[in-house]
């Protein structure tokens, strides 16, 4: 556990951390959530703080979970979603009096409040990958406060956080000889986030675990990520292996975690434009791929299955597996979502 | 007053409820109502709890009390709009990537707070008369903190609190030899709900008031709520008497509560759809059902006018009579929402 | 410094309040801007207020400014979106179930709460230039709490309030021997309201100053605001100008404050409607008013430039004027509407 350098911090990516720094602030959730369980108060953490949470896509958890959070450490979240202020531009996409530039709009929210969350990702930036990534590092740029970011198209680090401390619960700090069974399923909608497998993996590949991770050719995940993935647990211990069939990812699991999530190599950069037609139709030679009772079967007899949610029941997940005991991991990580998020609070929040 | 029995209950209908109950939260609502005036803080009661509020329809009263109302205990409410999240769905109506099961979104609520209130009612079940509450007693059904109904198509038992209070700071706790006149009223839309007439009448039922309901033949209420208001007024004393104009409801009458409703007999589960052109032809027929000056002045010197607002005005009640000091008791009932409210969280939320 | 007289006022416009009072809730507002950098809490002023926000156009500053201000006094705020409740009418303009009488919502609101904030203008009135002015005052005829002006087409009290904030700040109380250069520009689009301009010089002509007001023929400001302006430079000292070029504005000037507005004679009520291509065409002719590097470099060597923001880059301001030291100002006098909000609240809220 560290006392020093994390006030003030963004928090946009888990790569930018530590291992000490991502364990000290999971070593703070898990105190905050304990004073929860005594219903012992903590509001003199962040006394008079602002937290504003800009919204540019739906949300349950994550607005829920910020505006409780923030509240519970004495501080008061703003819920801005974007039809309630002008659009914040990058230069250059200025739209007259319609829009405001990020520069301004960072500037004056940061005098105002103490930090900024922001979730930007999918058909809010045309589908263009590295850009809803760019806009939460251009707010950074200009705040004078800690930027939180609440998902992009490629990082989730409030999802990640949340999921190893959930591992941490089940399996305690040392993950090895855990089998991870990490699966891309079916799903019906061409436009599921990928960075919630992402997060999962690279923050899992600190505690040396032994990560199966299967998924149909064509769904790659970003090779920059999976890079980093495997330098992780070189370093870490543990394993990281690629299969083509969801079986071998559950057989012996003892945590099955089964998603959907978007083809790269059919959204932009790849392509000029998103191909959603073409992504159904490549989804469909995979219709197979749900995390369902025999699946479940194969794993330990401990197993627990994992998803951020929302899940697409019937598609990623049968009603059985989620609403039987092996779904309550699903539901511990969802809770957890809440206090991940204050112990990364409570640690950079000046 | 009672000590035991409500933490943790759900506040669905008051028919879950006892008269001692429902006494005892009123006896709590009068008791911080006397503190704001005052200006005691009591923000000791329910300090850190966070209570989410899921509107599904517009409202003013309902989300202001509410959220004043949390606070002021020491809480905090989220005010959650259905376009802000996915759409909160029955087993059977799932779509896609675009909804969320209610057991899904009622375990993740439930776990990160400490209530979850909903108002959903009209248009956005279809007006299916039944289903509104269906879906809140799914949500009760999964979630593990209370749950408040704030309005579904047949109950608005929060309403009904703040009526009772409100005729008990006019008359005190026993109406016995008070007459309610309770009457329907001409409206110019086919779309304002039932359930604030079952409430009032409902509540009003458990303290021997008169209880003289009048309404044009085809605009009977639930025959279920009506045999649970006789019920009660035989129990209770009082009496429950139905007539056809609204001169017989006024006559004498210490409050005459007046307000337009839907025909029951035009919509589904009776008819197949709903037939709001029907309606509002039937309603043509009794265009002079309005609580207007000459039917005022037929009541007692003392009385008041109740409605649970917002009023058509020239529609169900004259300027006049809303504006003098006849209305000064729908404004009182207005602002007991607040306190009614408050009553029943503080001791409804564990 | 005044101890007595504001508490309950509402704050519509600052025509409504003597130069102490206003000069009374500055003092306040440096104060309670000096313990925000001392980290100082000041939440036992307000506590348990409740603060309506009713916005009916889009809002960042004003909408965070107040929901942190009162959060920050002990208070809370409900951001009141248009599409939450039903529309608030004026007498004769109801809409049958979808609208409610203004002196039913500011009444029940006023029992809910203890203050009551407004921003309604442009579009949202179709325009009608004193429309948005009477709504307030309709609002506040009926409230029993204090109503605050977050903008209407006439006033914009609270930026008044934060520019002269800002002037304190950079010259201290007194103006006198300081030249104002205000200006029209250019802008691209005929909706930028006008009230920022009407409250920033007649708030300064309180202090001394020497305002000089640039602008085309075609662009003069309201006659009655600028009478009054002329009225308080008599009192105070000072001297106010009109020059028909930016030039005369900007040279040797202290400040530069520069922005876009609409030309009041193509807007009813002296027009049937609002005419946006007329507006549009005539704003054409003046395309090179602009705060460009140019025309700042003609000001003292310490101007500094302001405008309330959100400013339309390239039209009004260019980005280097902005973003360079020249903007200090501009981003300092938004961070004022905060502290100004809050000395403001802090007076008069009971």
């Amino acid at each position: 556990m560290i006392t020093e350098g994390l006030k003030g911090r963004d928090f946009i990516t888990l790569r930018d951390f530590t291992k000490e720094e991502i364990d000290t602030m999971l070593d703070v959730a898990l105190q905050l959530k304990a004073d929860m369980t005594m219903r012992r108060r903590h509001d003199d953490i962040l006394p008079m703080r602002t937290l504003f949470m800009m919204f540019f896509n739906p949300s349950l958890r994550t607005r829920n979970s910020f505006e409780a959070g923030i509240f519970q450490l004495g501080g008061h979240g703003h819920f801005l979603q974007p039809d309630a202020t002008r659009l914040p531009t990058l230069e250059g996409e200025d739209q007259g009096y319609g829009s405001e530039r990020i520069s301004d709009v960072a500037r004056v929210l940061s005098s105002m409040g103490d930090c900024i969350a922001i979730r930007i990702l999918g058909d809010k930036v045309g589908w263009e990958y590295d850009k809803s990534l760019k806009i939460i590092q251009e707010f950074a740029k200009w705040s004078k406060v800690p930027v939180i970011n609440m998902e992009d198209n490629k990082y989730h680090p409030c999802q990640g956080m949340a999921d190893v401390m959930t591992l941490r619960e089940l399996f305690g700090r040392d993950l090895r000889g855990r089998k991870l069974g990490v699966t891309w399923t079916w799903g019906s909608s061409p436009k599921k986030p990928i960075a919630p497998h992402h997060d999962f993996m690279y923050a899992a590949s600190f505690y040396g675990a032994d990560i199966v991770f299967a998924r149909p050719p064509e769904m790659h995940i970003d090779p920059e990520i999976e890079a980093a993935i495997k330098e992780n647990v070189e370093l870490n211990g543990g394993s990281y292996s690629v299969v083509e069939n969801m079986e071998d990812a559950c057989e012996n699991a003892d945590i099955v975690y089964a998603k959907n999530y978007v083809c790269l190599d059919l959204l932009p950069p790849v392509t000029s434009k998103p191909e959603p037609d073409e992504m159904v139709k490549l989804f469909a030679k995979y219709k197979g791929w749900i995390a369902d009772e025999k699946r479940m079967l194969m794993a330990k007899p401990t197993v627990q299955y994992m998803h951020c949610l929302p899940c697409e029941r019937a598609a990623e997940v049968t009603d059985y597996v989620l609403d039987s005991k092996w779904g309550n991991a699903c539901f511990n990580e969802a809770e957890n979502r809440l206090h991940a998020q204050k112990g990364v609070m409570a640690c950079i929040i000046p």
